[in-house]
């Protein structure tokens, strides 16, 4: 995939214009690939591969010797500048040439000690500027897929699809949650993923009632609902998938709850489109379960974009102060859950590309029929 | 191993009454991990898994309903408090609850927008409290290490030493360096490794000039470079070690940076002990390789801390600003470098245990005898 990052640099900027700011500090890793193609990414928060520096005009990967060759090589758009000691005194110095005066920065991503830091150095250069937080410049301009972002995701996901069918018909009575996960991962890897877009959960038997489960000693048994919610990562782009199955003769109750979930979520499908609001999409398979009797066991929003993050916007949340307009060409996940602590849980989990007139579902792995 | 927490919240507590503070909250995921035992790690920047808020007398582990069963089982010294819909009016509560007016925080860990919806929500629930930023203060108790620490640390060494002694033996001509890291990775974690310390570096011929390198598809060729720098994490801790190997014929020069490299290690290994300033210890090796006329090669700090992440204090570095003392009980890696463009580099890493008297070697692996 070649992306070209001049377009999204040239949006950034009308985003720049419109809240008539000078520039933008790029302290997020993602954001950093986006704007510059730079594919490093920051494993410690206290560590950094390098600060993105967006002016009207300009733009700037300001990073250590370590990375200068690797960040050359993949942002042929951005002017890359090398610093020794101080991340922030060469900052300073382009804010100083650039006669830059209003100054966003990303308050989400940059600490309070590395704020301070820089705000001290500029103030000791007698800058005279001014440091506006923002959020979400550039998720906002990510929140909207280009062809070759969807390209990249539905790659991913047809490499998702086919571990997790390799991985059901191995599956087995007997092996634990963790043996579970690493032949997720091992697969994914071994086939191409890079990483994997999240550490794979696999949640059997009570444990499944648990929606963020780490999986762990417990031993899958016939029966019982297992919970295998996973994604492989290409090009940078992520995939997310969960199913929920059953080794041997499923009981009544779980083909009750996962009849029950499985009508919330195409529910939802067939519902969401662009311009709604993402509180109503949340409604379209809230209200099937809450009709049911079980509103309560559903204790997380219906689903989040996907992109170079795995948890980014739009937020499909029942919370109104998340609340936003559905734009077409976003990818979202459709994901409700029922969660019945004690005995377990189902969960089923689609991507979704929102067009004008309706939601087209990604995720091309069909459903077990119970 | 169990770990008792017990001993840590009342060093901390000390800490508290030295500088006058009612509390500190703790944002990092290795300092929640150290204080508390819950192993949960957050994934994302801008989404936790639970913040800590020590007082003189008590502990709470604020948390959401995904972690909260989690949360109780690991972590039974703190108090789980489990929030709805938001972290912020959780903490006020007990802010209130405690009467705390002095607040420590992390600031390293603490974003801009975070510490600015906290102070709103304090400043609306008409708290009368001083915000007051902190750095180091549980970093500081992490960096000498109980004998429960040391020993998970060797265990972590020994597995990756089990584990480069395979890959070595099984490294041929024609594998990828993406290929190799991915070996190293996939036995490491067949073989009981939580995860990794960091991602496995194979960096081969002049790529080994790149510190670091991130593995790719050049190819290893007999007679060039390659270094390995890999590192398991066990029971929460982390080992990090490297070696440069050669396949095939070594040519002199390998032979002559290999001698310079080791020598310089072997000169910081034995001078390095409790009460060295922490440049001085940097010097033992850097000055060896200066004076035989590659002190530019060296581009980067002879060592580090290591313990549940894989840098921490103390910080080995030539650079004054970042000078300490070193003590007793610290456990730090020993590893001089030199990397010359076009050709390659070669880089040797050890851990220590810092005695009073002297550096304990817990790198049991052996060098090459080229």
């Amino acid at each position: 995939m070649v992306i070209d990052v001049k377009p999204r640099l040239a949006a950034l900027r009308d985003s720049l214009a419109a809240k008539n700011l000078d520039g933008l500090l790029v302290a997020s890793t993602d954001n950093r690939r986006y704007l510059s193609g730079f594919t490093a990414r920051d494993e410690l928060l206290t560590e950094t591969c390098g600060w993105l520096l967006i002016t009207r005009r300009e733009a700037f990967l300001i990073t250590d010797f370590r990375y200068q060759e690797w960040a050359r090589q993949e942002a042929p758009h951005c002017e890359v500048k090398v610093y020794k000691d101080s991340l922030g005194a060469a900052l300073a110095e382009l804010l100083r040439a650039g006669g830059l005066r209003r100054l966003g920065f990303e308050s989400a991503y940059l600490s309070v000690r590395n704020y301070q830091r820089l705000t001290e150095i500029a103030a000791d250069a007698r800058l005279e500027m001014e440091w506006l937080p923002q959020e979400g410049l550039v998720e906002e301009l990510r929140e909207v897929k280009s062809s070759e972002e969807v390209t990249a995701i539905r790659k991913a996901l047809r490499l998702t699809e086919k571990v997790f069918t390799e991985v059901a018909a191995w599956l087995a009575p007997g092996l634990s949650e963790r043996r579970a996960a690493w032949e997720i991962e091992r697969r994914l890897r071994e086939e191409g993923s890079e990483g994997v877009a999240f550490p794979p959960i696999v949640a059997a038997g009570p444990n499944s009632a648990r929606p963020h489960h780490h999986p762990g000693e417990a031993v899958i048994r016939p029966g019982e609902p297992i919970i295998i919610d996973m994604g492989a990562r290409l090009e940078g782009y992520c995939a997310d998938m969960t199913r929920t199955l059953i080794l041997g003769e499923p009981t009544p109750r779980f083909r009750e709850i996962y009849t029950l979930v499985r009508q919330a979520q195409i529910r939802a499908e067939e519902g969401i489109k662009a311009g709604l609001n993402s509180v109503d999409a949340d409604a379209l398979a809230r209200e099937v379960i809450v009709r049911a009797g079980h509103g309560e066991a559903f204790g997380h929003s219906l689903g989040h974009g996907v992109g170079l993050a795995v948890h980014e916007a739009p937020s499909l949340s029942p919370h109104k102060d998340r609340a936003s307009t559905l734009k077409a060409g976003s990818i979202a996940t459709v994901e409700p859950g029922v969660y019945l602590p004690g005995w377990g849980g189902v969960r089923l989990e689609d991507m979704v590309l929102i067009h004008p007139d309706g939601a087209e579902v990604l995720t091309e792995l069909g459903f077990y029929e119970w």
